[in-house]
C-alpha cells in the first residue's frame, strides 16, 4: 500500500476517561451529576469544579505523574478528585478508609505522594502513620482536610502539620478556564490502586489512562447500563476507583447518589428518593439489604439492578434480596483487572452452585474489551480440554488489565508471566464453552493424592441447615500429608456436633474430601468480606 | 512518580476488529453467523472460513498492508472478506457496485490491488474496465470470481484472464490452522472506502484498525443494539464498510441476515423470516417500504429498528414506514467518520423539521468515542456562541475519524486542517448546546449580502402539496448576483405554474431568500439519493 495516510491530531486522541466529563459538562450541562443529602451538582458545574481543582493543585507545585493520595468515604470531593487529580497531568490513589495507621505509613512511604486529601474523620490515622513515616527517610505528603459540606469545622484539629490546607479554601484559590494537561501517551497511568488480598504485603495496581477508559465503557456493556442511570455509591470509590464507576458515570451523563456510610436505612431512603438503577459492592450489601428491619425497608417498583463481586453468601440471602425486588448479579474480578470483568444475572431455580460462579457462555457483552480469556496449564500455557474435569488456571489479557504493580517489578514479571494474567484462579471448562471457577490455586487441599477444592467442600457445609458460613483449608499431619479441615460457624441459636458434619459430607463427597478435622467458632474475614485463610492455617500450624 | 509500570504484552492489545470474531468463534459458537437464502453459517464457521480465506490470500502472494479489492452485493462471501482480508495483515476496499468503468479504473489505478475479489454479475463492468486500465501503467489485479452459492456457474466468462480464480476453489486450498497476522500497529489500515461525494474525484478514505474497532463499539450504542442482534444486510457493505456493522455484528455475535437485491417484498420477507431486528441504508430504503404493495407489505410486531442517513424524504414518507411497524432513526455523518456519527429517533408529531436534524443534546451515547464535535469559525477556529443564529462549520476530532485520503495528502491535509475534521456542513448552536444544521458550505446562497441556506427554502418547497422533491443552488446573473434558483419535481398527476411556487414562497420567506427562478423537471441524483447541485450549477452556467 503506497500513500497510505497516518495517525494525526484529528483523527488520534487519546482515550482518557477525562473526556467523559468534558463531554458530559456540553452533553448533559445541566443535569444532576452528584447529589450528597441537600447538595447538588450538575455536570458543569462538576466539570468547572473538577477545572478549579486540577489548577490548585498544579499551583501546589504537582507536576507531571506525581501522586496524589485520598482517605475518603463516598463523598462529592472524592468523586471530583478522581477527575480532577488526571486533568492537573497527576496520578490519584484513592486510599481504603479500614486502614491501621502501620498499614497506611507502608502504604504511604511506597506512593510517595506529594498530595494527600482526608476526611475529617480520618484525620487521627492519618496522623499516626505521618508519625511511624516520620521515623524512616520519606517525607509525609502535605494535607488537605475535607470537612463535612453541612458542618462548620465545629473543632480545631491539633496537631496539623502547619502547611495543612483546606478543600473549600483550595477550590476557591483554583481557576475554572484551566487547560487540561492531557496524557500525552494514552498508557500513562492514571491510579494506583490498593489490593485488598488475602496476603500480607499491599499491592498498587497501577492503571493507565487507556486501561481505565476502555473499562469504563466495558462496565456499561457489563452491568447492561443505559444512559444516565442513578448510581448509588455503596462500592467503595477506593476499590478500583469505584469499579471505574467513578468514570463510567460521566461517560452516561449519570447521576451519583454520594453516601458516607452504608446502611439499609440509608439504602433503601436514597433509593426511593432519587430513584437508584443501580448500586453494587461487596456480598455484604446483600446480607445488610436481607437482614433490614421491616420498618426500614421500601417499595422498589422500578426495579433496582445491584451487583456483588467477592465470597458470596448462602442462597437463602440472594433469594430475600430478590423478592425485595432487586435484580441481583454476580460479578468475578480483582483489582488487577479493574474490578469485575465478568457480570452475570443470578437466577432464582436455576440451581446455580455457588462454587461455578463464572460461567463464559451465552455471555453476551460480559467480557467486552477482555481480548484474552482461558484457562490453561500455567506450566505449559496450553488451553485446557473442554471436558469439565481437567483444572488450569483462569488468565486474561487485554487493555482493561493494570499496568502493573508500583514499584515491583518482580511481582509484576510474575503476574504477567508470558503475557498471560495468573488469575491464580483455579477453573475447568466445560464443553460449551463455558469456565467454571474450581479454587484459588493456593486454596487447593491436596488428599490422599487427590485435588480437592475447598469450595467444593464448603458450598457441601453451606447446604447444611445449621451451618451459617464454612472455610475448608488443608492440614497437614505430623507426616506431612493434606487432608481437609473445616472451620464452621453455626446459625445463631444453632448447635451441632463434629460428627453429624462429617456424616452429612459423607453422604454428598467423595471420602477424600471429606474434612478430617472440624472446629465450630468465627471465621477470619478482611474489610471485603473475604476470609483470610491463610490466618487459619498460621492457627493451625500454632496448634490452633 | 518513581517505579511506575509500563505497557506489555498481557496489558496492551491492539485493537482490531478481528478480536471481535476471535471472540465470537467461542463465546457464539454455534449460534448463527450469516443466513443467505437456504445457507446457514455459525460463528465457528464463519471463524473457520476466514481462517481459511486469510490463508489462502498469504499463498496469492498478499503480503503485509497490500490492498485487496471487491466489488460485490451484500453476499456472505464479501462479509468473510471483510475479517479474512485483515487477517493476513492486508488491507479491504470494498467498491461500489454502481460504478462505470471508467470510474472504476480510476479508482483500481489508485488502489494499485493485487487482487479483485469480483461477483459473477459484475464482470463484465470490471473487464471493461481493465481495458482502460491496460492502456495506462498499471497492471490490473489478479480477479477471483465469487459465483452464486446455489447456482452452478451457467457459462464460462469469456475474455477472463488466464490467472483468473475461483472463490471456492481459493477457499479449499486454504488452512482453517491459520496464524492470524494481527496488525503489529493498531493504527495500521484496514480498509479504503470510496466516497460516494457530491464532487467529481472519488476519494478513498483509509480507516484503522483502531478506528474501526472503536467505530463498531460507538456504533452498537448509537443504534442502541443488545447483545445478539438479527440484522439485515440493506445497506451496501461498500459503504463505510456497512456502516462498520460487518464488525459489529461479529462483536455482538448477531445473526447477518444478506440480500443480493433491495425490494420491498424481500424485506418483509426476511424480517417476518428471521425477526430481523436492526435495518439501516439510504432514505430510499424508506419510500420502498411505504410504496410497497399491500400483498407484499407483513406484520412486524416485534417492531424493526430502521436507520437512516442521507437527504430525507418528505414527511408522509416517515409517518408511512413508522405506521407499518418500524421505529425510524435518522442519522447524520459521512464516509470520512465511518458512517453516522450522529443517530436520533425520528418522532412523530414532533414538529421535527427536516432541515434540522442534527440536534447535540439530548443524545446520550450517540456522540460515543469522537471526542470532540463542535461549531467554529472556519477561519479563526473560534467556536461559535450559542445563540441560535452565528453560523459555522461543524467540525469533528476523534478515534474514530479516517486515517485520511489514499494518495492525497493534499486533500488530507486541507480535511484535517488545524487538527479537525471540517465537514463542510454549516450549523448554528442553540442556548442548550444542540446543533442545527443549516447547509452544505458550497450550498449557501448570498442573495442580497445576505447568506441563505438551501436547506430552508427546500423545506418550504417541500412543503407544497404538489410538491416531491426540490433542490435549490445560487444563480449568478451577468453582474455575478447570485439569487435562490430552484428545480422541482411534481407529484405525479400534478401540475401548477412558477406564479403559484413563488408567491408560495413569498408567503413563507424573507424576499431575498424566495427564489427568483423557477423550472419544473428531474432532479440529478447519485447512486446514494444525493442531489448533484453540481450538475444543476453546471447546467445553468451552460444556459439551461
Amino acid at each position: 500500500m503506497k500513500g497510505a495516510p497516518s495517525a494525526c491530531s484529528a483523527n488520534y486522541v487519546s482515550m482518557t476517561p477525562i473526556r467523559f466529563l468534558e463531554r458530559a459538562a456540553t452533553v448533559h450541562a445541566d443535569k444532576p451529576s452528584i447529589v450528597y443529602g441537600g447538595l447538588w451538582f450538575s455536570w458543569k458545574e462538576t466539570h468547572g469544579r473538577c477545572l478549579s481543582l486540577a489548577s490548585a493543585l498544579l499551583n501546589l507545585g504537582i507536576s507531571h505523574l506525581d501522586i496524589v493520595a485520598a482517605l475518603a468515604p463516598n463523598i462529592p470531593e472524592l468523586y471530583e478528585l478522581h477527575f480532577a487529580v488526571p486533568m492537573a497531568g497527576a496520578v490519584i490513589s484513592a486510599l481504603n478508609t479500614n486502614l491501621d495507621a502501620t498499614t497506611l505509613s507502608v502504604i504511604l512511604e511506597q506512593l510517595e505522594a506529594k498530595i494527600m486529601f482526608v476526611d475529617y474523620q480520618f484525620i487521627e490515622v492519618v496522623l499516626n502513620s505521618f508519625n511511624i513515616i516520620s521515623h524512616g527517610k520519606c517525607k509525609p505528603p502535605q494535607l488537605v482536610v475535607i470537612h463535612d459540606y453541612n458542618k462548620q469545622p465545629s473543632f480545631i484539629f491539633k496537631n496539623l502539620p502547619p502547611d495543612t490546607l483546606n478543600f473549600n479554601q483550595l477550590l476557591e484559590k483554583g481557576r475554572a478556564d484551566f487547560e487540561i494537561r492531557m496524557p500525552t501517551n494514552e498508557c500513562d497511568p492514571i491510579s494506583v490502586n490498593y489490593t485488598s488480598g488475602s496476603t500480607g504485603t499491599p499491592k498498587g495496581a497501577v492503571y493507565s489512562h487507556r486501561g481505565a477508559y476502555l473499562n469504563s465503557l466495558a462496565a456499561i456493556s457489563r452491568f447492561d447500563m443505559k444512559p444516565m442511570p442513578v448510581f448509588l455509591w455503596t462500592v467503595d470509590m477506593f476499590r478500583c476507583n469505584g469499579w471505574c464507576f467513578t468514570w463510567a458515570m460521566a461517560a452516561l451523563g449519570g447521576t451519583n447518589i454520594c453516601l458516607r456510610n452504608v446502611s439499609a436505612k440509608a439504602m433503601f431512603d436514597e433509593i426511593s428518593l432519587h430513584n437508584v438503577t443501580h448500586l453494587c459492592g461487596p456480598p455484604a450489601l446483600l446480607n445488610v439489604i436481607a437482614d433490614a428491619p421491616q420498618s426500614e425497608k421500601k417499595p422498589l417498583p422500578l426495579g433496582v439492578s445491584i451487583t456483588v463481586a467477592g465470597v458470596l453468601p448462602p442462597f437463602q440471602v440472594f433469594h430475600k434480596v430478590a423478592e425485595l425486588g432487586f435484580s441481583v448479579n454476580v460479578g468475578y474480578g480483582m483489582t488487577e483487572a479493574m474490578g469485575p470483568v465478568l457480570v452475570r444475572p443470578w437466577k432464582p431455580n436455576s440451581g446455580d452452585e455457588l462454587t461455578e460462579h463464572i460461567s463464559y457462555g451465552d455471555e453476551g457483552l460480559t467480557l467486552f474489551m477482555m481480548e484474552g480469556f482461558d484457562v490453561k496449564d500455567p506450566n505449559t500455557m496450553k488451553s485446557t480440554p473442554c471436558d469439565g474435569k481437567t483444572i488450569g488456571e483462569i488468565m486474561f489479557r487485554g487493555n482493561t488489565m493494570m499496568l502493573g504493580y508500583l514499584k515491583n517489578q518482580q511481582l509484576t514479571k510474575e503476574a504477567f508471566r508470558e503475557g498471560w494474567y495468573r488469575t491464580g484462579d483455579l477453573g475447568t471448562k466445560q464443553k460449551d464453552g463455558s469456565i467454571r471457577l474450581k479454587d484459588r490455586a493456593k486454596d487447593m487441599i491436596y488428599s490422599s493424592g487427590e485435588a480437592v477444592s475447598s469450595l467444593e467442600v464448603e458450598a457441601v457445609l453451606l447446604s447444611h441447615p445449621k451451618v451459617l458460613n464454612a472455610a475448608v483449608v488443608g492440614k497437614y499431619d505430623e507426616q506431612m500429608v493434606e487432608s481437609p479441615f473445616a472451620v464452621i460457624k453455626l446459625k445463631e441459636g444453632c448447635w451441632t456436633t463434629v460428627e453429624d458434619i462429617i456424616r452429612f459430607c459423607k453422604a454428598r463427597l467423595d471420602t477424600h474430601m471429606v474434612p478430617q478435622s472440624v472446629v465450630f467458632g468465627d471465621l477470619p474475614v478482611n474489610s471485603t468480606g473475604k476470609v483470610q485463610k491463610f490466618l487459619i492455617r498460621e492457627k493451625i500450624k500454632c496448634g490452633g
